[in-house]
């Protein structure tokens, strides 16, 4: 009984391993992408003002995977166009979404259902993605773990590692939001598939590859669908993320101490020079201010918002000083 | 005697087919492109503080398609310098340009005939420039003409596209504004030009190679010349260009709507689940409020750089508002 | 005796030339590196708020050279990563510098006598890296002195160059500033090591290479010493270099008529039409106007730092008014 699961879950797998993404699958990510730049603030506005920037815009945000791994490799950054079908499906779907007579296709892909569906589908393809960037990676560089973790996760999450260029397609520019900042959560769960494939693939992790891909798809698709369905944004990891956080991270200098800091130590790279004289106060300081940093532990997200902002007045602050004094 | 004058336009492609770049035309493309770039805003002031961005941009300027197309075929975008005979007379002519004695050789070159006969000149490079990319890209991608079109594209217009980062060079950053937003004519005829060439290459459009080189590099000679001459910047392409936009991308959201959606939209890529709630209200709303899109249809340039603007505007009040609340 | 000095001289090159960088120098290249990055103002918020971009950022002061130099090359600008004690080195000496209990490490390696000893061994390895970058150039381009010259400095100071992407990743965005509107000492200094080494390499300059080396490696690690100690940022070739800019740079147009000429000539590349009926005018005044530039020879850097300061106020001050009149 027990070993008839067994067989029916490695008989899954199997199906699984073997699934055609083309075109069913391909056509699910496209669609859900260029959701996803509609639903940008300001894509509307662009997508009837260029309608070029918007198709560029959109083919990043399809293939912006296989752009990034590509310059990553030294590999034509222009390869996916050679991929005509994918293209020319992806674009007729970006007009669908932005330019339908009355809005019909967005106005059905928006609903509920469908769109489950559709993010269901488009996070099997992540699967796919990752696997192939990983084993890509494996091809060309043997022994090495962080080249296969990085083209897979670029792979996989292009589209959001490049946001800020894909965004200044756009016209727009937000240097203070980027993904290695805050991560979002397909980011997150792209690195950890990124990690789990590559141990897999080098052996690390006793699993068979087809077992791995349906384990990882499966939690993608629930996570997804609960995640759309409850409206939460809370990824799963949030808990061990804070634990991490702050067994590792939380290190001496506090919040309080440091935008003052920040503003006493104006030294450029490598010249260095009167930072020796200041240290050892600041070392001291910060060693003394330690107690209000534990008083307040911001959580890493609000916490970055907060002092960046708080940096980004203070540089404006700076900046209308030395106008003034002009 | 009809014979006669084809003999005479055939014998007249084959010489153009002919005819060397080198020194004369390349010459011309450097004086006009260096030029160009010290008639940009602040270009004269960096030429001034840091004589080596000002270089670097010059460079760019001169051989950013070379440069552009490298990038996108992941060939070494440095191979330019490797022309050194290219890059000295680019140099000289930017020495020349930027800090010659009594700006003589500017206050020449900017005189409008001397300036028609360069200008023209450079407009014949391109014919070449675009040709070389195209036939690069045919040698490499046999069977895709999106690749052909956009290596001849960048390979002809690279000092345009890439000009975000050439400004960035000479501390200059306009995130709003870039070609794919808001085309120039140079980019728009490069365009054509690739599009065109590619077809012809891959046997879709009966002409031989010489014969459309001489048509277009008539065409692009002919209308600069125009435009320089009755210093209109109407591209010739601006009727077909709106009948198109209005057939095509005239979709169904108003300019009015936009704004207001745009804000309520506010949902990061790939978790867009609240979404899925307010968007059958959003598209009632964009249908309805289409007869205000209607009574007012801003073209796409105008209507572009108003909704960006409107759009900065009120991100920076929300910027403001954020801080007012910390 | 003048012979045996000779001698000793010779050996001492040789040794140098054979000394192993691994793994003394570079331990001390990552440390300084990551110092540098922690005394970037903001940089201790970000290694709070998100360590992911933090180690990101160290890696990019640690291999930026690598990276650069990859992407000039197009060889894949994730290799840095394959080479896996490197960065495991330089993650833990992240690790350390950042979060360290009590801020040790920092609080240690931060004072004076260490400081010194650090930094110069790492102007050591810079010396091998300039070398590496111009015979790997030399290998691919035989003849190309620029792109030797170019490979050579990317290799030395990469992480100098790319710091406007590197502060990208912190959220930080400089556009104003780059190291070739305004070169820092470490930058001018590699440039000149790249030029000597090309110089060397090509046979132009008569002396073998573990000499020059030798005298590299002192004139570097002895004026970083002197720098550091005396407390001056004052480079040593800032005689020279107001004299080379002085006889070559200082053009017609003199700074007080920069602001305005800028405004005039707003005119996009390529179409410079109405330009030309202008530009007389133009040239009179400049030439008019510049005994007063004479008068106040504001020194490059001031210079630039002002009238780009006063350009972007210009800029600001026009964005508001046509926001204004909307």
């Amino acid at each position: 009984m027990d070993v008839l699961w067994m067989l029916r879950v490695d008989e899954l797998s199997h199906a699984l391993a073997n699934l055609p993404m083309f075109p069913y699958f391909d056509v699910a990510h496209y669609v859900v992408s260029v959701m996803a730049l509609r639903e940008q603030p300001g894509a509307l506005e662009v997508s009837r003002v260029s309608p070029l920037a918007c198709w560029f815009s959109s083919m990043l945000f399809c293939f912006g995977g296989a752009v990034l791994s590509g310059i990553m490799l030294a590999e034509p950054p222009i390869a996916p166009l050679t991929n005509s079908t994918g293209v020319l499906l992806a674009s007729l779907i970006w007009y669908l979404v932005f330019y339908c007579p009355m809005d019909l296709v967005y106005s059905c892909t928006a609903r509920l259902p469908l769109r489950l569906v559709l993010s269901g589908m488009k996070e099997v393809t992540r699967t796919w993605k990752v696997l192939g960037g990983v084993t890509q990676a494996h091809g060309k560089y043997k022994d090495s773990l962080l080249v296969m973790i990085a083209i897979g996760w670029a792979k996989g999450a292009g589209g959001g590692l490049i946001s800020n260029f894909e965004q200044l397609v756009r016209g727009v520019w937000k240097p203070e939001t980027n993904e290695l900042l805050k991560m979002s959560y397909p980011t997150k769960i792209t690195l950890i598939g990124a990690v789990l494939f590559t141990l897999q693939q080098t052996g690390y992790l006793p699993l068979q590859t087809h077992h791995l891909m349906l384990l990882y798809t499966v939690f993608t698709v629930v996570n997804k669908t609960r995640m759309m369905l409850t409206g939460s944004n809370i990824s799963p990891f949030a808990g061990i993320e804070s634990v991490v956080y702050k067994t590792l991270f939380s290190g001496p200098s506090p919040y309080a101490a440091l935008t003052s800091e920040a503003h006493k130590a104006r030294i450029d790279t490598d010249t260095a020079t009167n930072m020796t004289s200041s240290s050892p106060a600041k070392t001291k300081e910060s060693s003394g201010k330690r107690a209000a940093g534990k008083r307040t532990p911001a959580p890493p997200v609000n916490g970055k918002s907060e002092s960046l902002k708080a940096k980004e007045k203070s540089e404006n602050g700076e900046t209308t000083n030395s106008k003034k004094t002009k």
